[in-house]
């Protein structure tokens, strides 16, 4: 793109940079913030350098935080002995969002994948066991995406805890509400036939 | 959503402001820069907020520009007596792109748009006017989009510049190149029949 201005080619290339975004979305939006106010572009710039250099990770579940310790790891109303293992912070906030699930989380910061080079070092795992060995637990409850990755992880998760003889369970696999059997993969199909559960009129509210 | 920070909350509420940027990719924006580094980030937010302190618009032709003229209008090589009239800026970088124009631009800011409150008062068209009784002009090309405000823009700049007795021209309207025929919409086809060119072999060049 030929830009008549170094400060505008500057901007676009910084946007270009996010994932999703390509050059003509990337003027799109840095025209659409020139229109604004000085005094709102400023603040959208400093909302980002702040947020970086001040959020923190939560000591207890690795979870996004203001604090040392979460919003939801100091709850006093939360099960501290029922932790949930995620992904990331954006699955805490999709677990959250159900107000279905009222213990607390272990945030992994990704998955086991060898083809991009994570390891089980990269990975929030020991803080998970040491939490498991030194405080008192009742479920850990693994929510990690079905896919290979999720699945590897969930294979090292589970050698790694059985030790400690805590139930260990995962989120339920199978169709989803409102979807329908005829367009639904042979596998999750398949597994929703074998992991059939008993039938309650309340199941479905 | 229910966001674990105050602060992560705040920056996807900025990038949610962007339009075409729902909440989600908010979220997945930002949490994409929170992997990486302070100085990256950091540069993100200068460059934002530079961008807007210290960008101009050319004094001739209003384009975005570093200095006090831009980079066009300043060109000794370009033809100053050819004046494109555009919308906005984005238009100067695609005609640019095409290395067709040596010309130089008008950048109106917007088109005429009574249902958002937009009126010739509110372009840049006084200083176009201006231009065109003050300097010799031997041609003016109105480069709007073909659609409704564009039309009434292009019949507005009409009237205020045919007493000055230079050609006016319009971009031409037609099939795009790879275009297929019956894909064509109708007023589009028609207008490209009434307004045929005689045939040259150097056209599909």
């Amino acid at each position: 793109m030929n830009f008549s201005s170094k400060l505008l080619e500057d901007a676009v290339s910084e946007f270009g940079k996010l994932p999703g975004i390509g050059q003509k979305t990337a003027l799109r939006l840095v025209l659409h913030l020139l229109n604004k106010e000085q005094a709102e572009v400023a603040n959208f710039g400093n909302t980002l350098i702040k947020l970086k250099n001040e959020i923190k990770n939560c000591v207890v579940c690795h979870n996004i935080s203001d604090f040392e310790t979460c919003s939801i790891c100091a709850a006093v109303k939360r099960e501290k002995d029922v932790i949930c293992v995620v992904e990331d912070t954006r699955d805490v906030m999709a677990i959250e969002n159900t107000n279905q699930y009222f213990g607390v989380y272990h945030v992994l910061g990704g998955l086991i994948s060898p083809m991009d080079g994570v390891g089980p070092s990269d990975l929030n795992i020991e803080t998970l066991v040491e939490r498991v060995r030194t405080t008192e637990v009742r479920e850990i409850i693994l929510a990690l995406s079905a896919n290979m990755e999720g699945d590897t992880t969930l294979f090292y998760l589970h050698k790694k805890l059985k030790e400690f003889n805590i139930p260990i369970t995962t989120i339920a696999r199978g169709i989803a509400f409102g979807g329908e059997l005829e367009y639904a993969d042979e596998i999750t199909l398949g597994r929703s036939i074998v992991t059939r559960v008993p039938y309650e009129p309340s199941m479905l509210k």
